[in-house]
């Protein structure tokens, strides 16, 4: 499909009507003082649109859920919005009661400093879990922030450096396109790099069928558009491009407490109002979608400690469960992921891990290959449970790319499911075992 | 309870009428020789009953499964076999038609070389997949171990050392305890230390009621006694002792497609024929369970790259299979293995991985501790979702030991479940990142 949208710069105030900026406020209360001008990496980041706007989230169906992500299900519901507050630092998660009241406090002070309607501020947040808020950071925070916002690409960087937590490049992204004459833009930035298998549902609660496997450090992701559509349309996109983005990655299998997605959208454009089902919608959805895989996509790619990125697609299964539960266990077993790290086309473990998976598999018909990221050209090592005559060096040669893609057919059936994964390093292990000389990272 | 059972020394060959040897034959054709006098660590083992036995097995659930799984369930169901061939380096999976014909041919050749009935002899294997067994060597390794019997512990060393992989040491036990008069014995060795979560039935079909999670580097545990018991009744007390053990542990949550656990009973023991129900085969089973339990947890001790070992108790759920995916989620939770690593006591972790596994919680009520191994005194970090008065020193003293239990309790009904689990260290990714330069582990 040829690309109806173009990327440009500007990420989340390259759409119409949207203001950003972000400030050091001290929510670790490392004690060196307050003020973005500080030389401390920022931790409060406000996003706001100048008009009311429709808004559509998705949030981590983790039953542990953060103070931020139960403020947000409550007002995502209403459909209007206008103002996401964020912080890194604090995820305000297993905070009970206070940490209920400091999100709300959070979203009413941000209202305030704003001059708001009551209602109108969403709160997204990711750190440490288990300690309480810094209310008096975070209110200072907020006042520097409201004072800072602007619409250039640096007020973009300013709020997403604000977000990032052990991510070590920002993660932004902006499309252009033409909607009946009007020029529409989306615009995106994210955070997300470790405690990262998504799982999102509108409304926090689990579908009937669940993906296999858990969500894990937190993403956070703040979307702005000025297209026209209304809040249950938006939903509807976003739900659509979430299920083949954020919940299609894992960098570490383990599903985050605070995931949360959150779109404004302020109608700024004055395309003709969005409906699903028409040829408009089709553009919106596919720019949408874009966004949304490439925000996911850096996720994977800033992981803690990765090295290299696979993209795990299975074809062939009787069912999407099945090809997702097949996908997930390549994508989430140690022993294949350290075989990526290290350059090792061990097909032995990949067939392994389709084989405890709980999607329906018969060894007999499996069928595993690699190839670039355009996917044209796969060497399969294995056909029909069977190696293939390809020789150890060519498979060493085709999982050497920092990216690949691991194909995998069971030959049952027409369903097939993609994971976003990435490898088990060192790195990972030795950024994750902590440093018990911290008592900072209790919680964390 | 008070133990009806002693520990006593022989392993395998403890019981009476056993018999066991261990050869080299190069069954990864290093071409260094054959011979088990070479130096080379041996590859192929022997278990024979003097006299016929009954049998009883459990067989890894994964979907792909290997030639010498299929050939043992098979022959397990027939309920008499006396001997065990068992060899390390290759698994003998994913070898197709070819495979099974070999797997046959190694328990065909071997009744031959013992002059036994046809039928009789049983096979374990593990090692590298999709690779052909070198059915020479094999032949030749038989031979040689069918010269080499014997029943002194030192034959029992040889046989285990047989099948061990990346094992650094060897895991025996046997014990005696009287039925009726009589002094009955049970024996067993095993391997295994990554590729590591069982999940074992009688057939290798799939419970309904699936483990949330799969079995991964294989283990093989091979047990004897003389007691006088039918295969059936051996078979519901190997059920019972596996899945309090073997079933329970995890070491990087791979299961393997050749996990296996064979126990011969060739009734020289002379006690009367135990049955279900009377108070002897509850000796017997509690003497089962306990060979069986000590053996999984050297397993988890000897995991690849294992620093610290961890008890995860969970008590409290509504349901056996809630506390069995809450504790399968934190036992496999890569951010909570990597923090045992750190001896990092990271609550949020742990109750984060709580949160998303299919089991039912509420954060409000999950309490989370830990104590040493006697489980007597627990030191509470998080009460009914909020974090204790416990410090953080104290709780970094509670998560030094190189063994320790964490105890998690939901509060929400009466079912309990326990997971011996290992942490996930810099070692265990180096030792699996492989060694490309090395074209022989291809598959492995």
């Amino acid at each position: 499909m040829k690309k109806s949208f173009t990327e440009i710069s500007g990420s989340i105030v390259a759409p119409a009507g949207f203001l950003a900026s972000g400030v050091f406020c001290d929510i670790k209360k490392l004690g060196t003082g307050k003020g973005s001008n500080k030389g401390q990496k920022r931790d409060l980041a406000l996003i706001v649109s100048e008009t009311p706007a429709t808004v559509a989230g998705l949030f981590t169906t983790n039953q542990v859920c953060a103070a931020p992500v139960k403020v947000c299900v409550e007002r995502v519901k209403k459909g209007t919005a206008q103002v996401i507050v964020a912080n890194s630092g604090n995820a305000n998660a297993c905070t009970g009661r206070q940490g209920l009241a400091d999100a709300r406090e959070m979203a009413a002070f941000t209202e305030q400093a704003l001059g708001l309607s009551a209602g109108r501020a969403l709160v997204g947040s990711t750190g440490r879990i288990g300690v309480a808020m810094p209310m008096d950071q975070v209110r200072a925070g907020i006042i520097e922030a409201a004072t800072l916002l602007g619409a250039t690409p640096a007020h973009a960087d300013r709020a997403e450096e604000a977000i990032m937590t052990s991510d070590t490049r920002p993660k932004q992204i902006a499309v252009e396109f033409q909607l009946g004459g009007k020029t529409v833009r989306i615009g995106g930035l994210c955070k997300g790099a470790g405690m990262i298998q998504p799982g999102m549902s509108p409304t926090g609660a689990r579908p009937a069928v669940r993906p296999n496997g858990g969500l894990h450090a937190t993403m956070l992701c703040f979307i702005t558009t000025d297209a026209v559509i209304d809040a249950r349309t938006l939903q509807t996109a976003l739900n659509e491009a979430v299920a083949n983005s954020f919940n299609r990655i894992t960098v570490d299998s383990d599903m985050s407490t605070n995931d949360t997605v959150l779109v404004l959208a302020n109608g700024q454009a004055g395309n003709k109002k969005l409906a699903i089902n028409n040829s408009q919608f089709a553009i919106f959805q596919a720019a949408l979608n874009h966004v949304c895989l490439e925000l996911a996509k850096k996720i994977v790619r800033d992981g803690e400690g990765v090295h290299r990125i696979v993209t795990v697609r299975v074809n062939g299964a009787k069912t999407f469960q099945d090809a997702d539960a097949a996908a997930r266990a390549v994508a989430n077993s140690p022993l294949v992921k350290t075989s990526w790290h290290g350059g090792d086309p061990n097909w032995g473990r990949i067939i392994d891990a389709i084989g405890y998976s709980v999607a329906k598999v018969v060894e007999e018909k499996i069928d595993i290959g690699y190839s670039a990221l355009d996917g044209k050209k796969i060497l399969w090592s294995l056909k029909r449970g069977q190696p293939t005559k390809a020789t150890f060096q060519q498979l060493c040669q085709a999982v050497a790319p920092k990216e690949f893609e691991l194909h995998i057919n069971l030959n049952l059936g027409s369903a097939d499911a993609v994971m976003y994964a990435a490898d088990l390093t060192e790195a990972y292990v030795d950024f994750n075992k902590g440093d018990i000389g911290d008592p900072t990272k209790l919680g964390g």
